[in-house]
């Protein structure tokens, strides 16, 4: 199964837009065995997301303790819900292809975020795998997101931020169908450009949650034609309350809650389309 | 020692502005102790480099066997002879602290090529390190560099294309004298315009050997007024002879031609400007 159709069975299957951030906080998570308690937050949140997002960096500050957590979470993600690398890759293709081999054969993902900045022949590695999904980092999340992607270019003729350049690009990267977007929900206005330059692609929204991103303009922003295609991801409003790891019962609560928020503003999203 | 202080101690002591990178590739190295391999290159090559630089792909694709290749050619390198961690690291504040804590206190690296897309507020946690390095990926040495670093943005009131921007940023960041540039020997008239923009700062440079960059070019446009501050990148022609691994000899006696190469060219360079 593709990235694509296991994230559109999951979304069906789970009514559920919620993608969770698997990123361990060794400081929160001291003297406990990370790979247990992230695969305890896996069990009990697998049948209400659409997606599992693992940050690479929390997993790599750890040394070879964070490598075999890495490892057991996959291990214990459900082959039918879909699993995104958030590693922010990007080097020139020699380099590219030892990344896509080692997010996708070594450690088996789905799906990469990939960074833009070194261009298309960077890229292409990730593009190549066809069952595989490259989310091309467009419009992040945090404050000085625009120092780079905001500034004007002339790309195809015409001024626009360099973000629009780049979802333009990732556009044309799209003829297998295999790419999408990360677009941040603290930039609701800029996210539903890229909606209506990129219909058709999946977007992975970090930004809601402890970076304070509002759930109702970002959900309105970002859904497609179909009421989907994007992933509303949080990671420590699940994981942690507080400086406290949450039990598998709290983390369960607390994903259901925000995929029912979720499930909400879809509804009402889709309401207002038909009205 | 910082960085800093390591690099111009090793480019005086070795007489060299050569950079080895560390980069195994398993095909090649079939049926090898990738560990041993790398560690015999860097016993070979250590008094006639003035750094090294594993890049993190060609471990990570190795999984659990290139961490810990990774260690051990660590281990192995003098601790007077800084090591670069080149893996274009780019995430959001609070992730790219975890990636900093990876690369510098889990691993011991004293640099590390920063990719500047997400903003400043990214690459601000590499900044604070005082004794570290952040190379920030600004022009790059692959075919599609110029996708969107040539492109033309208006900023500071000035057109401009895209890598110059982030030039500019670089100088602004680099209050505590620990900022660099990756900067490909493939484009020597972009370089040229880089050492204008930052005189200061050391440049790493790739794109020679293997990318074809030519060298007399790429030395005279990067060298700053001391006739120093590049690090000429060379990975696979140290490492390999076509298909085969070298042995330590013969990587040495790569290492030495090409080191020598870049003595005359830097030779040549000063006695233009003397004259």
């Amino acid at each position: 199964m593709t990235f694509r159709d296991k994230l559109v069975n999951a979304t069906q299957r789970n009514n559920s837009l919620l993608c969770v951030g698997l990123d361990p906080d060794p400081v929160r998570l001291h003297g406990m065995d990370v790979g247990s308690f992230l695969c305890s937050i896996v069990e009990a949140t697998s049948d209400i997301v659409c997606a599992y997002k693992p940050n690479l960096a929390f997993y790599e500050q750890m040394g070879e303790t964070g490598y075999q957590a890495l490892r057991d979470v996959l291990k214990a993600i459900p082959n039918d819900v879909p699993v995104i690398a958030d590693a922010k890759r990007g080097d020139i293709g020699h380099t590219a292809e030892a990344y896509a081999r080692a997010i996708y054969d070594e450690l088996g993902f789905d799906a990469a975020t990939v960074n833009p900045y070194l261009g298309g022949d960077a890229v292409k590695p990730f593009l190549m795998r066809e069952d595989k999904t490259a989310l091309i980092v467009c419009r992040t999340s945090n404050p000085g997101a625009g120092d780079f992607q905001d500034l004007l270019v002339t790309f195809e003729g015409k001024t626009q931020p360099l973000f629009e350049a780049v979802a333009r690009r990732a556009h044309d990267w799209n003829s297998r169908g295999n790419v999408g977007l990360v677009t941040g929900a603290t930039y609701p206005e800029e996210m539903a450009r890229l909606r209506h330059l990129c219909p058709e692609m999946p977007f992975l929204v970090p930004g809601i949650g402890a970076q304070a991103g509002d759930l109702g303009p970002a959900v309105r922003a970002g859904l497609d034609a179909e009421g989907a295609g994007i992933m509303i991801n949080a990671s420590r409003q699940i994981l942690y309350e507080g400086d406290a790891p949450r039990t598998a019962a709290s983390a369960r609560a607390a994903a259901a809650s925000l995929r029912d928020a979720i499930e909400r503003e879809r509804a009402g999203a889709r309401e207002e389309l038909r009205t």
